[in-house]
């Protein structure tokens, strides 16, 4: 799940609460059945014969950090296409977009060495330069909160490594870093949230801590720092890391940028705090790679019968940040969804409808990926021109219009995406699609006993349903219980193979499997939410063709 | 507190709770009486113009680690006598005794080269060697349950990077890892527990044990390693990290030894066990020093008046392990008795017998400093001589015998130590010393609204009370709350300044300063239990004169 676009506001609408039971009549009514046969099936596979975990530790341990644009994000795609067709899929390949520079940390070591030796753990941030090689340097702190305040340390940081930024409080860990939704919370993500009047994320408030970090950026580098480090949320050794750098090539450059753990920043800006000389030394040695801009999308289906030229899609995004080993997130996605074609495939399920899973990059950058597959196949809007929102990230920019559709749109039914983490699935947001609510309620009876009951008509955002849902086709990401997602793993150092979770990975891979193949054998079409006024459909007798792509 | 010495088997023997009010009776029967106008001028000092962080900082941050004969604990034995003899005190000065080498680490690298790149959180053993610069070299694993284990492996581990021993589970974080105790955990630790039969710790489990790591040091030695690397217990980036190498000149030589972050460790086991190759790249630079083996207690007075020649005593550790900077274990009991003299010294008190402060070395190493002091100056036993018992280390052996007792023994009214982490006083241990019941009982009386109100028969062990209570001085531990004791900070990389709880110490100070006070101020000296029957007492007509002690 990437986080620079905020999830709550798109939980924030209109409001009610499906109680599961008492809308199974009006389910009826709408005669949904499930094959229970299928049901027994899968969740036989599923829980005796699973790979989830073989899967997970293949791409997490034998691949590794999945930075978007890195050659180890690139064999995870190959990787991925190999093992699909090892399994049988069909049409399995890769499909390229443009997204810019790759990027590796090929060595770190930070340390204290005077006024005492202390190995510090720290983390390149991505798309950073390297230092030349090891230089010992005095540490210095810089605190700014807006870009005036860099005045007053002009012309004094050269040749030095600078601190930057707030201390944040450490408080001893008083609640478990563990956790699952229990009947309260289930019921609480169960009641909708209107809108509220004021945005949560108020672009103003973005345009100046914008203008800071630009601030900050040319300062440093005109300052011609050693390196620029600041102290990590997180604590105990965890730390969080992302970029400060960019993946686009022409971009102005950045220092040399690392996020430390709390308390070794801690304890340098305690020493230079009473006035003490502290003197580190730093090596960093990251990669740029910039032969060619493309980044793929590993796509492969199980083809469908009488309704081939329908699809039913499943994604995950496979890249990851580059700190720790991208295991909840979004590997654990990722090994969800194979797990679950994997088990309809292990099953011999001749599906109505073409299943295609897709495994995203560009995901941690702004749904890149699955951004740039849905233009290529099923639509568009191009960039809002309103020049208020010139500088504003993608995300706080109201789309451009107008929406212009493929003739491949209308053949998808809908899309199911894992991306909230190592946690087991307790239903499902309907994305504002009232819909769907009695179709998903029976889909999810079966799984009562596994915990997923829950159906909300919140929208969830921050992941690739959002590309689909954009375009006007039905997307959804499920309910996970949380874990240790935002406590310990979501981009942090500390997000590796431990912190999966194998019986809720199992749970996961059986219910997605269920809900693929009740989408591909359903007589109808998922239904859809009304299409935006402005949309623009493809000419009645257009053949939706698949639209070419750029293939490995 | 060091880990060598079990803590349990020392809390179980005979069974009393001593409910506080219900005792009070019998303590007022005594006529044990408290100076409130004290209490209230200590409590002001102690919250109003507190140095506890000032002093922690000064020993965790400006200092570090103080690995025993390490030239950081040498430093922090000067800075303490020297703030000693700034407070005011008198006789600050260090009192060596034989250790041995010092060693410390000054840099330390770990990182994965192939299959991927990857920073590896390690840290290497204490005493033990580095490695001639960076090594690439092969992972390979290795498990031993026996020293015949090792037979396979022979011939095969020459220039690898051995990764030793089990692969712990690692489990989400489902408990919070900060405690206090609460009602029903305070009845718990004031009920006592019979002692049992059996050795809670076998020495038979403890030989074989010392067996196994006896042949492992030689095996990978003369197999020649590049490096023995263990999965540390703790995970999240939090790893402990004691020693493999001895600080005893002339001990059989081990090969570069290291703990991991578990789940680095992880992550090469489980590509080794599915075949994989995985390079690693070690590179640890570690110096002894030799040239002097004598280590430090730092030791200072408040002088007494009428009774001056008798001692109330008061001590910490002052060393620690290398890893983090040694801040719960045991900076902050340092920290704490030097603000609880600091204290009474800000307030002029005169008291009536001599306070002595004692911040002890080489505990981590089976209380070292504090039996050398305690040697020196008022008792000591021989060494066991049963040839059953020579290769258990002391804790294990029965007390040589006999017990000779110096003229100083009788003068010392008692001994208060702080050593159970950074968390507030709840009480006290009695170590069995029934006697003392009703005057802690008063003692505690102004502290019940901070939290202090436990009074247990049990003994505790694993820290310096041990040493004087061997020779039959009244020692003391206080019961503290655990915060993050065992679950972080106990002998990891985390044991810093952040895990310090500024209330807690402060709180701690102040019930400590009360009682040296108390015991400073009473008529009579505190009651003690019986001396062994063994014990040699000196001549009725030797003067208590001062030992002449190695002092700096």
């Amino acid at each position: 799940m990437h986080s620079h676009v905020p999830r709550v506001p798109y939980r924030i609408s209109l409001f009610v609460f499906l109680a599961l039971f008492s809308c199974s009549a009006y389910a009826q009514q709408r005669g949904e059945t499930v094959d229970l046969g299928m049901v027994t099936q899968i969740r036989q596979e599923g829980f005796r014969n699973s790979q989830v975990m073989q899967t997970a530790s293949a791409i997490v341990d034998g691949i590794g950090e999945r930075l978007s644009g890195s050659p180890n994000v690139k064999k995870a795609n190959e990787w991925t296409r190999d093992q699909f067709t090892k399994w049988g899929l069909q049409n399995a390949h890769l499909e390229g977009y443009k997204f810019g520079r790759g990027w590796q940390n090929e060595f770190t070591s930070v340390r204290m060495v005077s006024p005492d030796f202390m190995e510090l753990i720290a983390y390149p941030k991505a798309w950073t330069p390297g230092t030349s090689g090891a230089i010992k340097a005095p540490a210095v702190r810089v605190v700014a909160k807006s870009p005036a305040d860099f005045e007053k340390y002009r012309g004094k940081l050269s040749g030095k490594i600078v601190l930057y930024g707030d201390m944040p409080e450490v408080k001893p860990q008083a609640e478990a870093a563990m956790s699952r939704y229990d009947e309260k919370k289930l019921a609480d993500i169960g009641h909708y949230e209107i809108p509220s009047e004021k945005p949560r994320f108020s672009p103003e408030e973005f345009k100046n801590r914008l203008a800071l970090r630009k601030a900050a950026d040319e300062f440093f580098v005109k300052e011609n720092v050693v390196a620029v480090i600041d102290a990590s949320r997180g604590d105990g050794g965890t730390v969080f890391v992302q970029s400060a750098g960019s993946y686009k090539e022409g971009e102005p450059e950045v220092a040399p940028s690392l996020s430390m753990a709390v308390e070794h920043f801690g304890r340098i800006a305690r020493l230079l705090e009473r006035g003490g000389n502290v003197e580190l030394e730093v090596n960093v040695q990251n990669k740029f790679y910039t032969d060619d801009p493309t980044a793929y999308d590993t796509v492969a289906e199980i083809p469908g019968s009488d309704k081939k030229d329908e699809l039913v899609m499943v994604g995950a995004h496979l890249d990851s940040w580059h700190a720790g080993t991208g295991a909840t997130d979004n590997a654990a996605g990722c090994a969800v969804t194979m797990e679950a074609v994997r088990i309809l495939q292990a099953l011999g399920v001749k599906p109505r409808r073409t299943i295609r899973i897709a495994l995203w990059t560009g995901e941690e950058e702004g749904l890149l990926g699955s951004r740039a597959y849905v233009e290529q196949h099923f639509g568009s809007r191009p960039e809002s021109t309103d020049p208020k929102e010139k500088d504003l990230p993608s995300f706080l920019r109201k789309p451009g219009t107008p929406l212009t559709l493929k003739p491949e749109q209308k053949q998808v039914s809908a899309y199911f995406n894992i991306d909230n983490g190592s946690g087991k699935v307790r239903g499902i947001y309907l994305q504002e699609n009232a819909a769907v609510a009695p179709i998903f309620t029976e889909w999810l009876k079966p799984f009562h006993d596994l915990g997923a009951d829950t159906i909300t008509y919140r929208n969830t955002g921050g992941t690739d349903h959002l590309s689909f849902d954009a375009v006007g086709i039905p997307g959804f990401q499920f309910i996970q219980d949380p874990i240790e997602y935002e406590t310990r793993t979501h981009h942090s150092n500390m997000d590796v193979y431990e912190r999966l979770q194998r019986d809720d990975l199992m749970q996961a891979s059986v219910v997605l499997a269920s809900f693929i193949y009740n989408a591909a054998m359903r007589d109808d079409m998922m239904p859809r939410k009304p299409l935006p006024k402005d949309a623009v459909l493809p000419p009645a007798s257009a053949a939706p063709a698949k639209t070419p792509a750029k293939k490995k």
